[in-house]
């Protein structure tokens, strides 16, 4: 087994270090761009890469759908599929067959669902959907859970969570199928239990009882806002096991991941940076801004001083505000570009904050700058 | 005056050389990618130049109209805005006021029109279209003109191409106003006279006469035919002056390009190799292919293996067909990237044939692998 994490310092709960993985190192906090359909949306790779990114997270329910698991798997799997060599984590589609798909039935077994693409029927269950990590090539399988709705009740959260946690074991039993993939990638359980302590305690000892290479965290970031996540992750990270990853899935604004670093998490996805990238909303170190406004039309100055990424080192804000208003797609290029920029930049910063025991410091100056808000225009 | 043109070997008609600007040489002939709107159209410019490019297109109907010339004046010029320091040559904007703009109405004095973007009224004439390639800085300025419709009888030809004429001359007067930027930068006049050869002689002489820095053919491309089209280059060609560029604008496909070539012709523009790239076309040297054909989808190949693109060397025609279907924009990104690399890859091929007075032998070569026609799927 090549797959590994060394905790090299913390700081109070948080902690960096490095996760080994059969397709190198990923340096911890990390965040994780998403590549949904094998590609990040507007980003060649070798850009996502110059961006920090040491891994991608790619969907299980999309690339089932098109261009399917099979043809990625006779094609060389996905790594080479996209032109991707570093890590790759797959979610389980868990998550996305509840959010896209049609006429969704969930039983004992699994769910069946049509596309929302043409309709065709299709099945996922633990066992399908291991199946399709490993024909992905995958370096980060997620086991297969019920995402429970949101808001739901503690007897339907109870129900949901222990369906997702037979679903583990049948995943666990999948993905440890004497493969070659087996045992040079990981296999990750999903604590879920809503917002009830009583229940991520319970989906967390049931998790570890299977022993997983690493635990992720979900059912969050699914509207119950920031106070209420990060009470959750206060009672539930002293129970997630310390020598393996811990990942928030689908977090989040650079707030939360701030917090949740601070808790404990050593891993992140959100399409936040790169969604906003498409719709004109660029992440600064003094918040964020809407590049539609006409405030920046006429200003020469960059998005963020600050940034090294290509589009602040060579186009003004006018520039890219004139892209973004005449709908060209170098507007999206380049403001992706940016967002995940910011964001390894973040990571970066966390984590030599936490190597050198001073997150507290870097925390406060985190929030203090984004309380300054935007430049003000040139008048 | 910086502007000249060195002609370095011929070859028949043909010739291979080099135009000296104030921002650097451009090979001849040469190939302009189209930046309509102050980019080339899903390209980073670094990657434009990349692909071989030594001048880009810029549109002044558009750029007045959105973000407006004054606006790209105050911050410093096209080229800073769009970050692009090599020679930039703009259009008039007579052809595309013609073909976009809404109640347009054509007076001796030029033409009133409505922007087909907000409905905002707006004036072009010769001294305006000087103005406005003056404040964007261009380095080739383009004289303004009217587009003669095709078809059109002899006569409204004639009428139409003696007011581009006369036009021609207050856009040599309003260009040449003492000012640094007419020092340093060239001024084409466009022989029009549609498809009737006395019309193309009587404008290639009024230009002349006026004594342009370049000459430009304008009014074709625009539903005559190839073979319509080489009959007037063989007509008008003769009387074009040698020792200066000569620009067929609007052209074309490659086999237009290649028997324009052979015909005396040194700059080119077109749309196609950057609009194909967003509508899944894509060129090879063996002819024109349409990537969301079902018949790419498994095909682990490139799309063209002889191209050096990184579209080419790093992903399958099974990847990029599945970009294209799945609407994303990396598609795009590769698709244009590949076809301009196609197309500066071609002008290379014909400056290289035409330096070793081999142009026949290319010429040969070109049509033959183009009529073998695209490889067999993989069965």
């Amino acid at each position: 087994m090549t797959f590994s994490m060394d905790i090299i310092e913390t700081d109070g709960n948080a902690r960096t270090g490095v996760i080994n993985t059969a397709r190198g190192e990923i340096r911890t906090p990390a965040f994780m761009p998403v590549g949904t359909a094998a590609t990040v949306k507007a980003m060649k790779p070798e850009t996502v890469r110059e961006t920090g990114a040491d891994i991608l997270l790619g969907n299980t329910y999309h690339l089932m759908l098109r261009p399917t698991a099979e043809r990625i798997a006779k094609l060389g799997g996905l790594h080479k599929f996209m032109n991707w060599s570093r890590p790759i984590l797959t979610d389980s589609g868990g998550f996305q067959v509840m959010s896209l798909a049609k006429l969704r039935k969930i039983t004992e077994e699994g769910v069946s669902f049509q596309s929302h693409i043409d309709g065709s029927k299709h099945m996922l269950s633990p066992e399908r959907s291991m199946e399709i990590q490993r024909l992905l090539g995958s370096n980060i399988v997620m086991a297969f859970d019920e995402c429970t709705p949101y808001p739901a009740s503690e007897k339907e959260t109870e129900d949901s969570m222990l369906l997702s946690m037979r679903w583990a074991k049948r995943s666990y039993d999948a993905f440890h199928d004497g493969s070659e993939h087996a045992q040079m990638n990981a296999l990750f359980g999903i604590v879920q239990g809503g917002v009830f302590e009583k229940l991520r305690h319970h989906s967390a000892e049931a998790l570890k009882e299977i022993d997983f290479n690493g635990y992720a965290i979900g059912g969050l970031a699914v509207g119950e806002g920031q106070d209420v996540m990060f009470e959750v992750l206060d009672y539930t990270m002293p129970v997630m096991p310390k020598s393996k990853p811990r990942y928030l899935m689908g977090v989040g604004k650079p707030d939360d991941i701030v917090g949740a670093v601070e808790r404990g998490i050593d891993m992140f996805d959100c399409v936040m940076p790169s969604r906003s990238g498409r719709t004109g909303q660029a992440f600064t170190r003094r918040g964020t801004i809407n590049m539609k406004n006409s405030r920046h039309i006429d200003d020469p100055r960059t998005i963020d001083e600050q940034c090294r990424c290509s589009a602040c080192s060579q186009y003004s804000r006018a520039y890219v505000s004139h892209l973004i208003r005449s709908g060209e797609i170098l507007g999206p290029m380049l403001l992706t570009e940016h967002n995940l920029t910011y964001y390894q930049d973040l990571m970066a910063g966390l984590r030599d904050a936490i190597s050198r025991k001073s997150l507290g410091g870097f925390v406060k100056d985190f929030h203090e700058t984004r309380a300054e808000g935007d430049i003000a225009p040139i008048t």
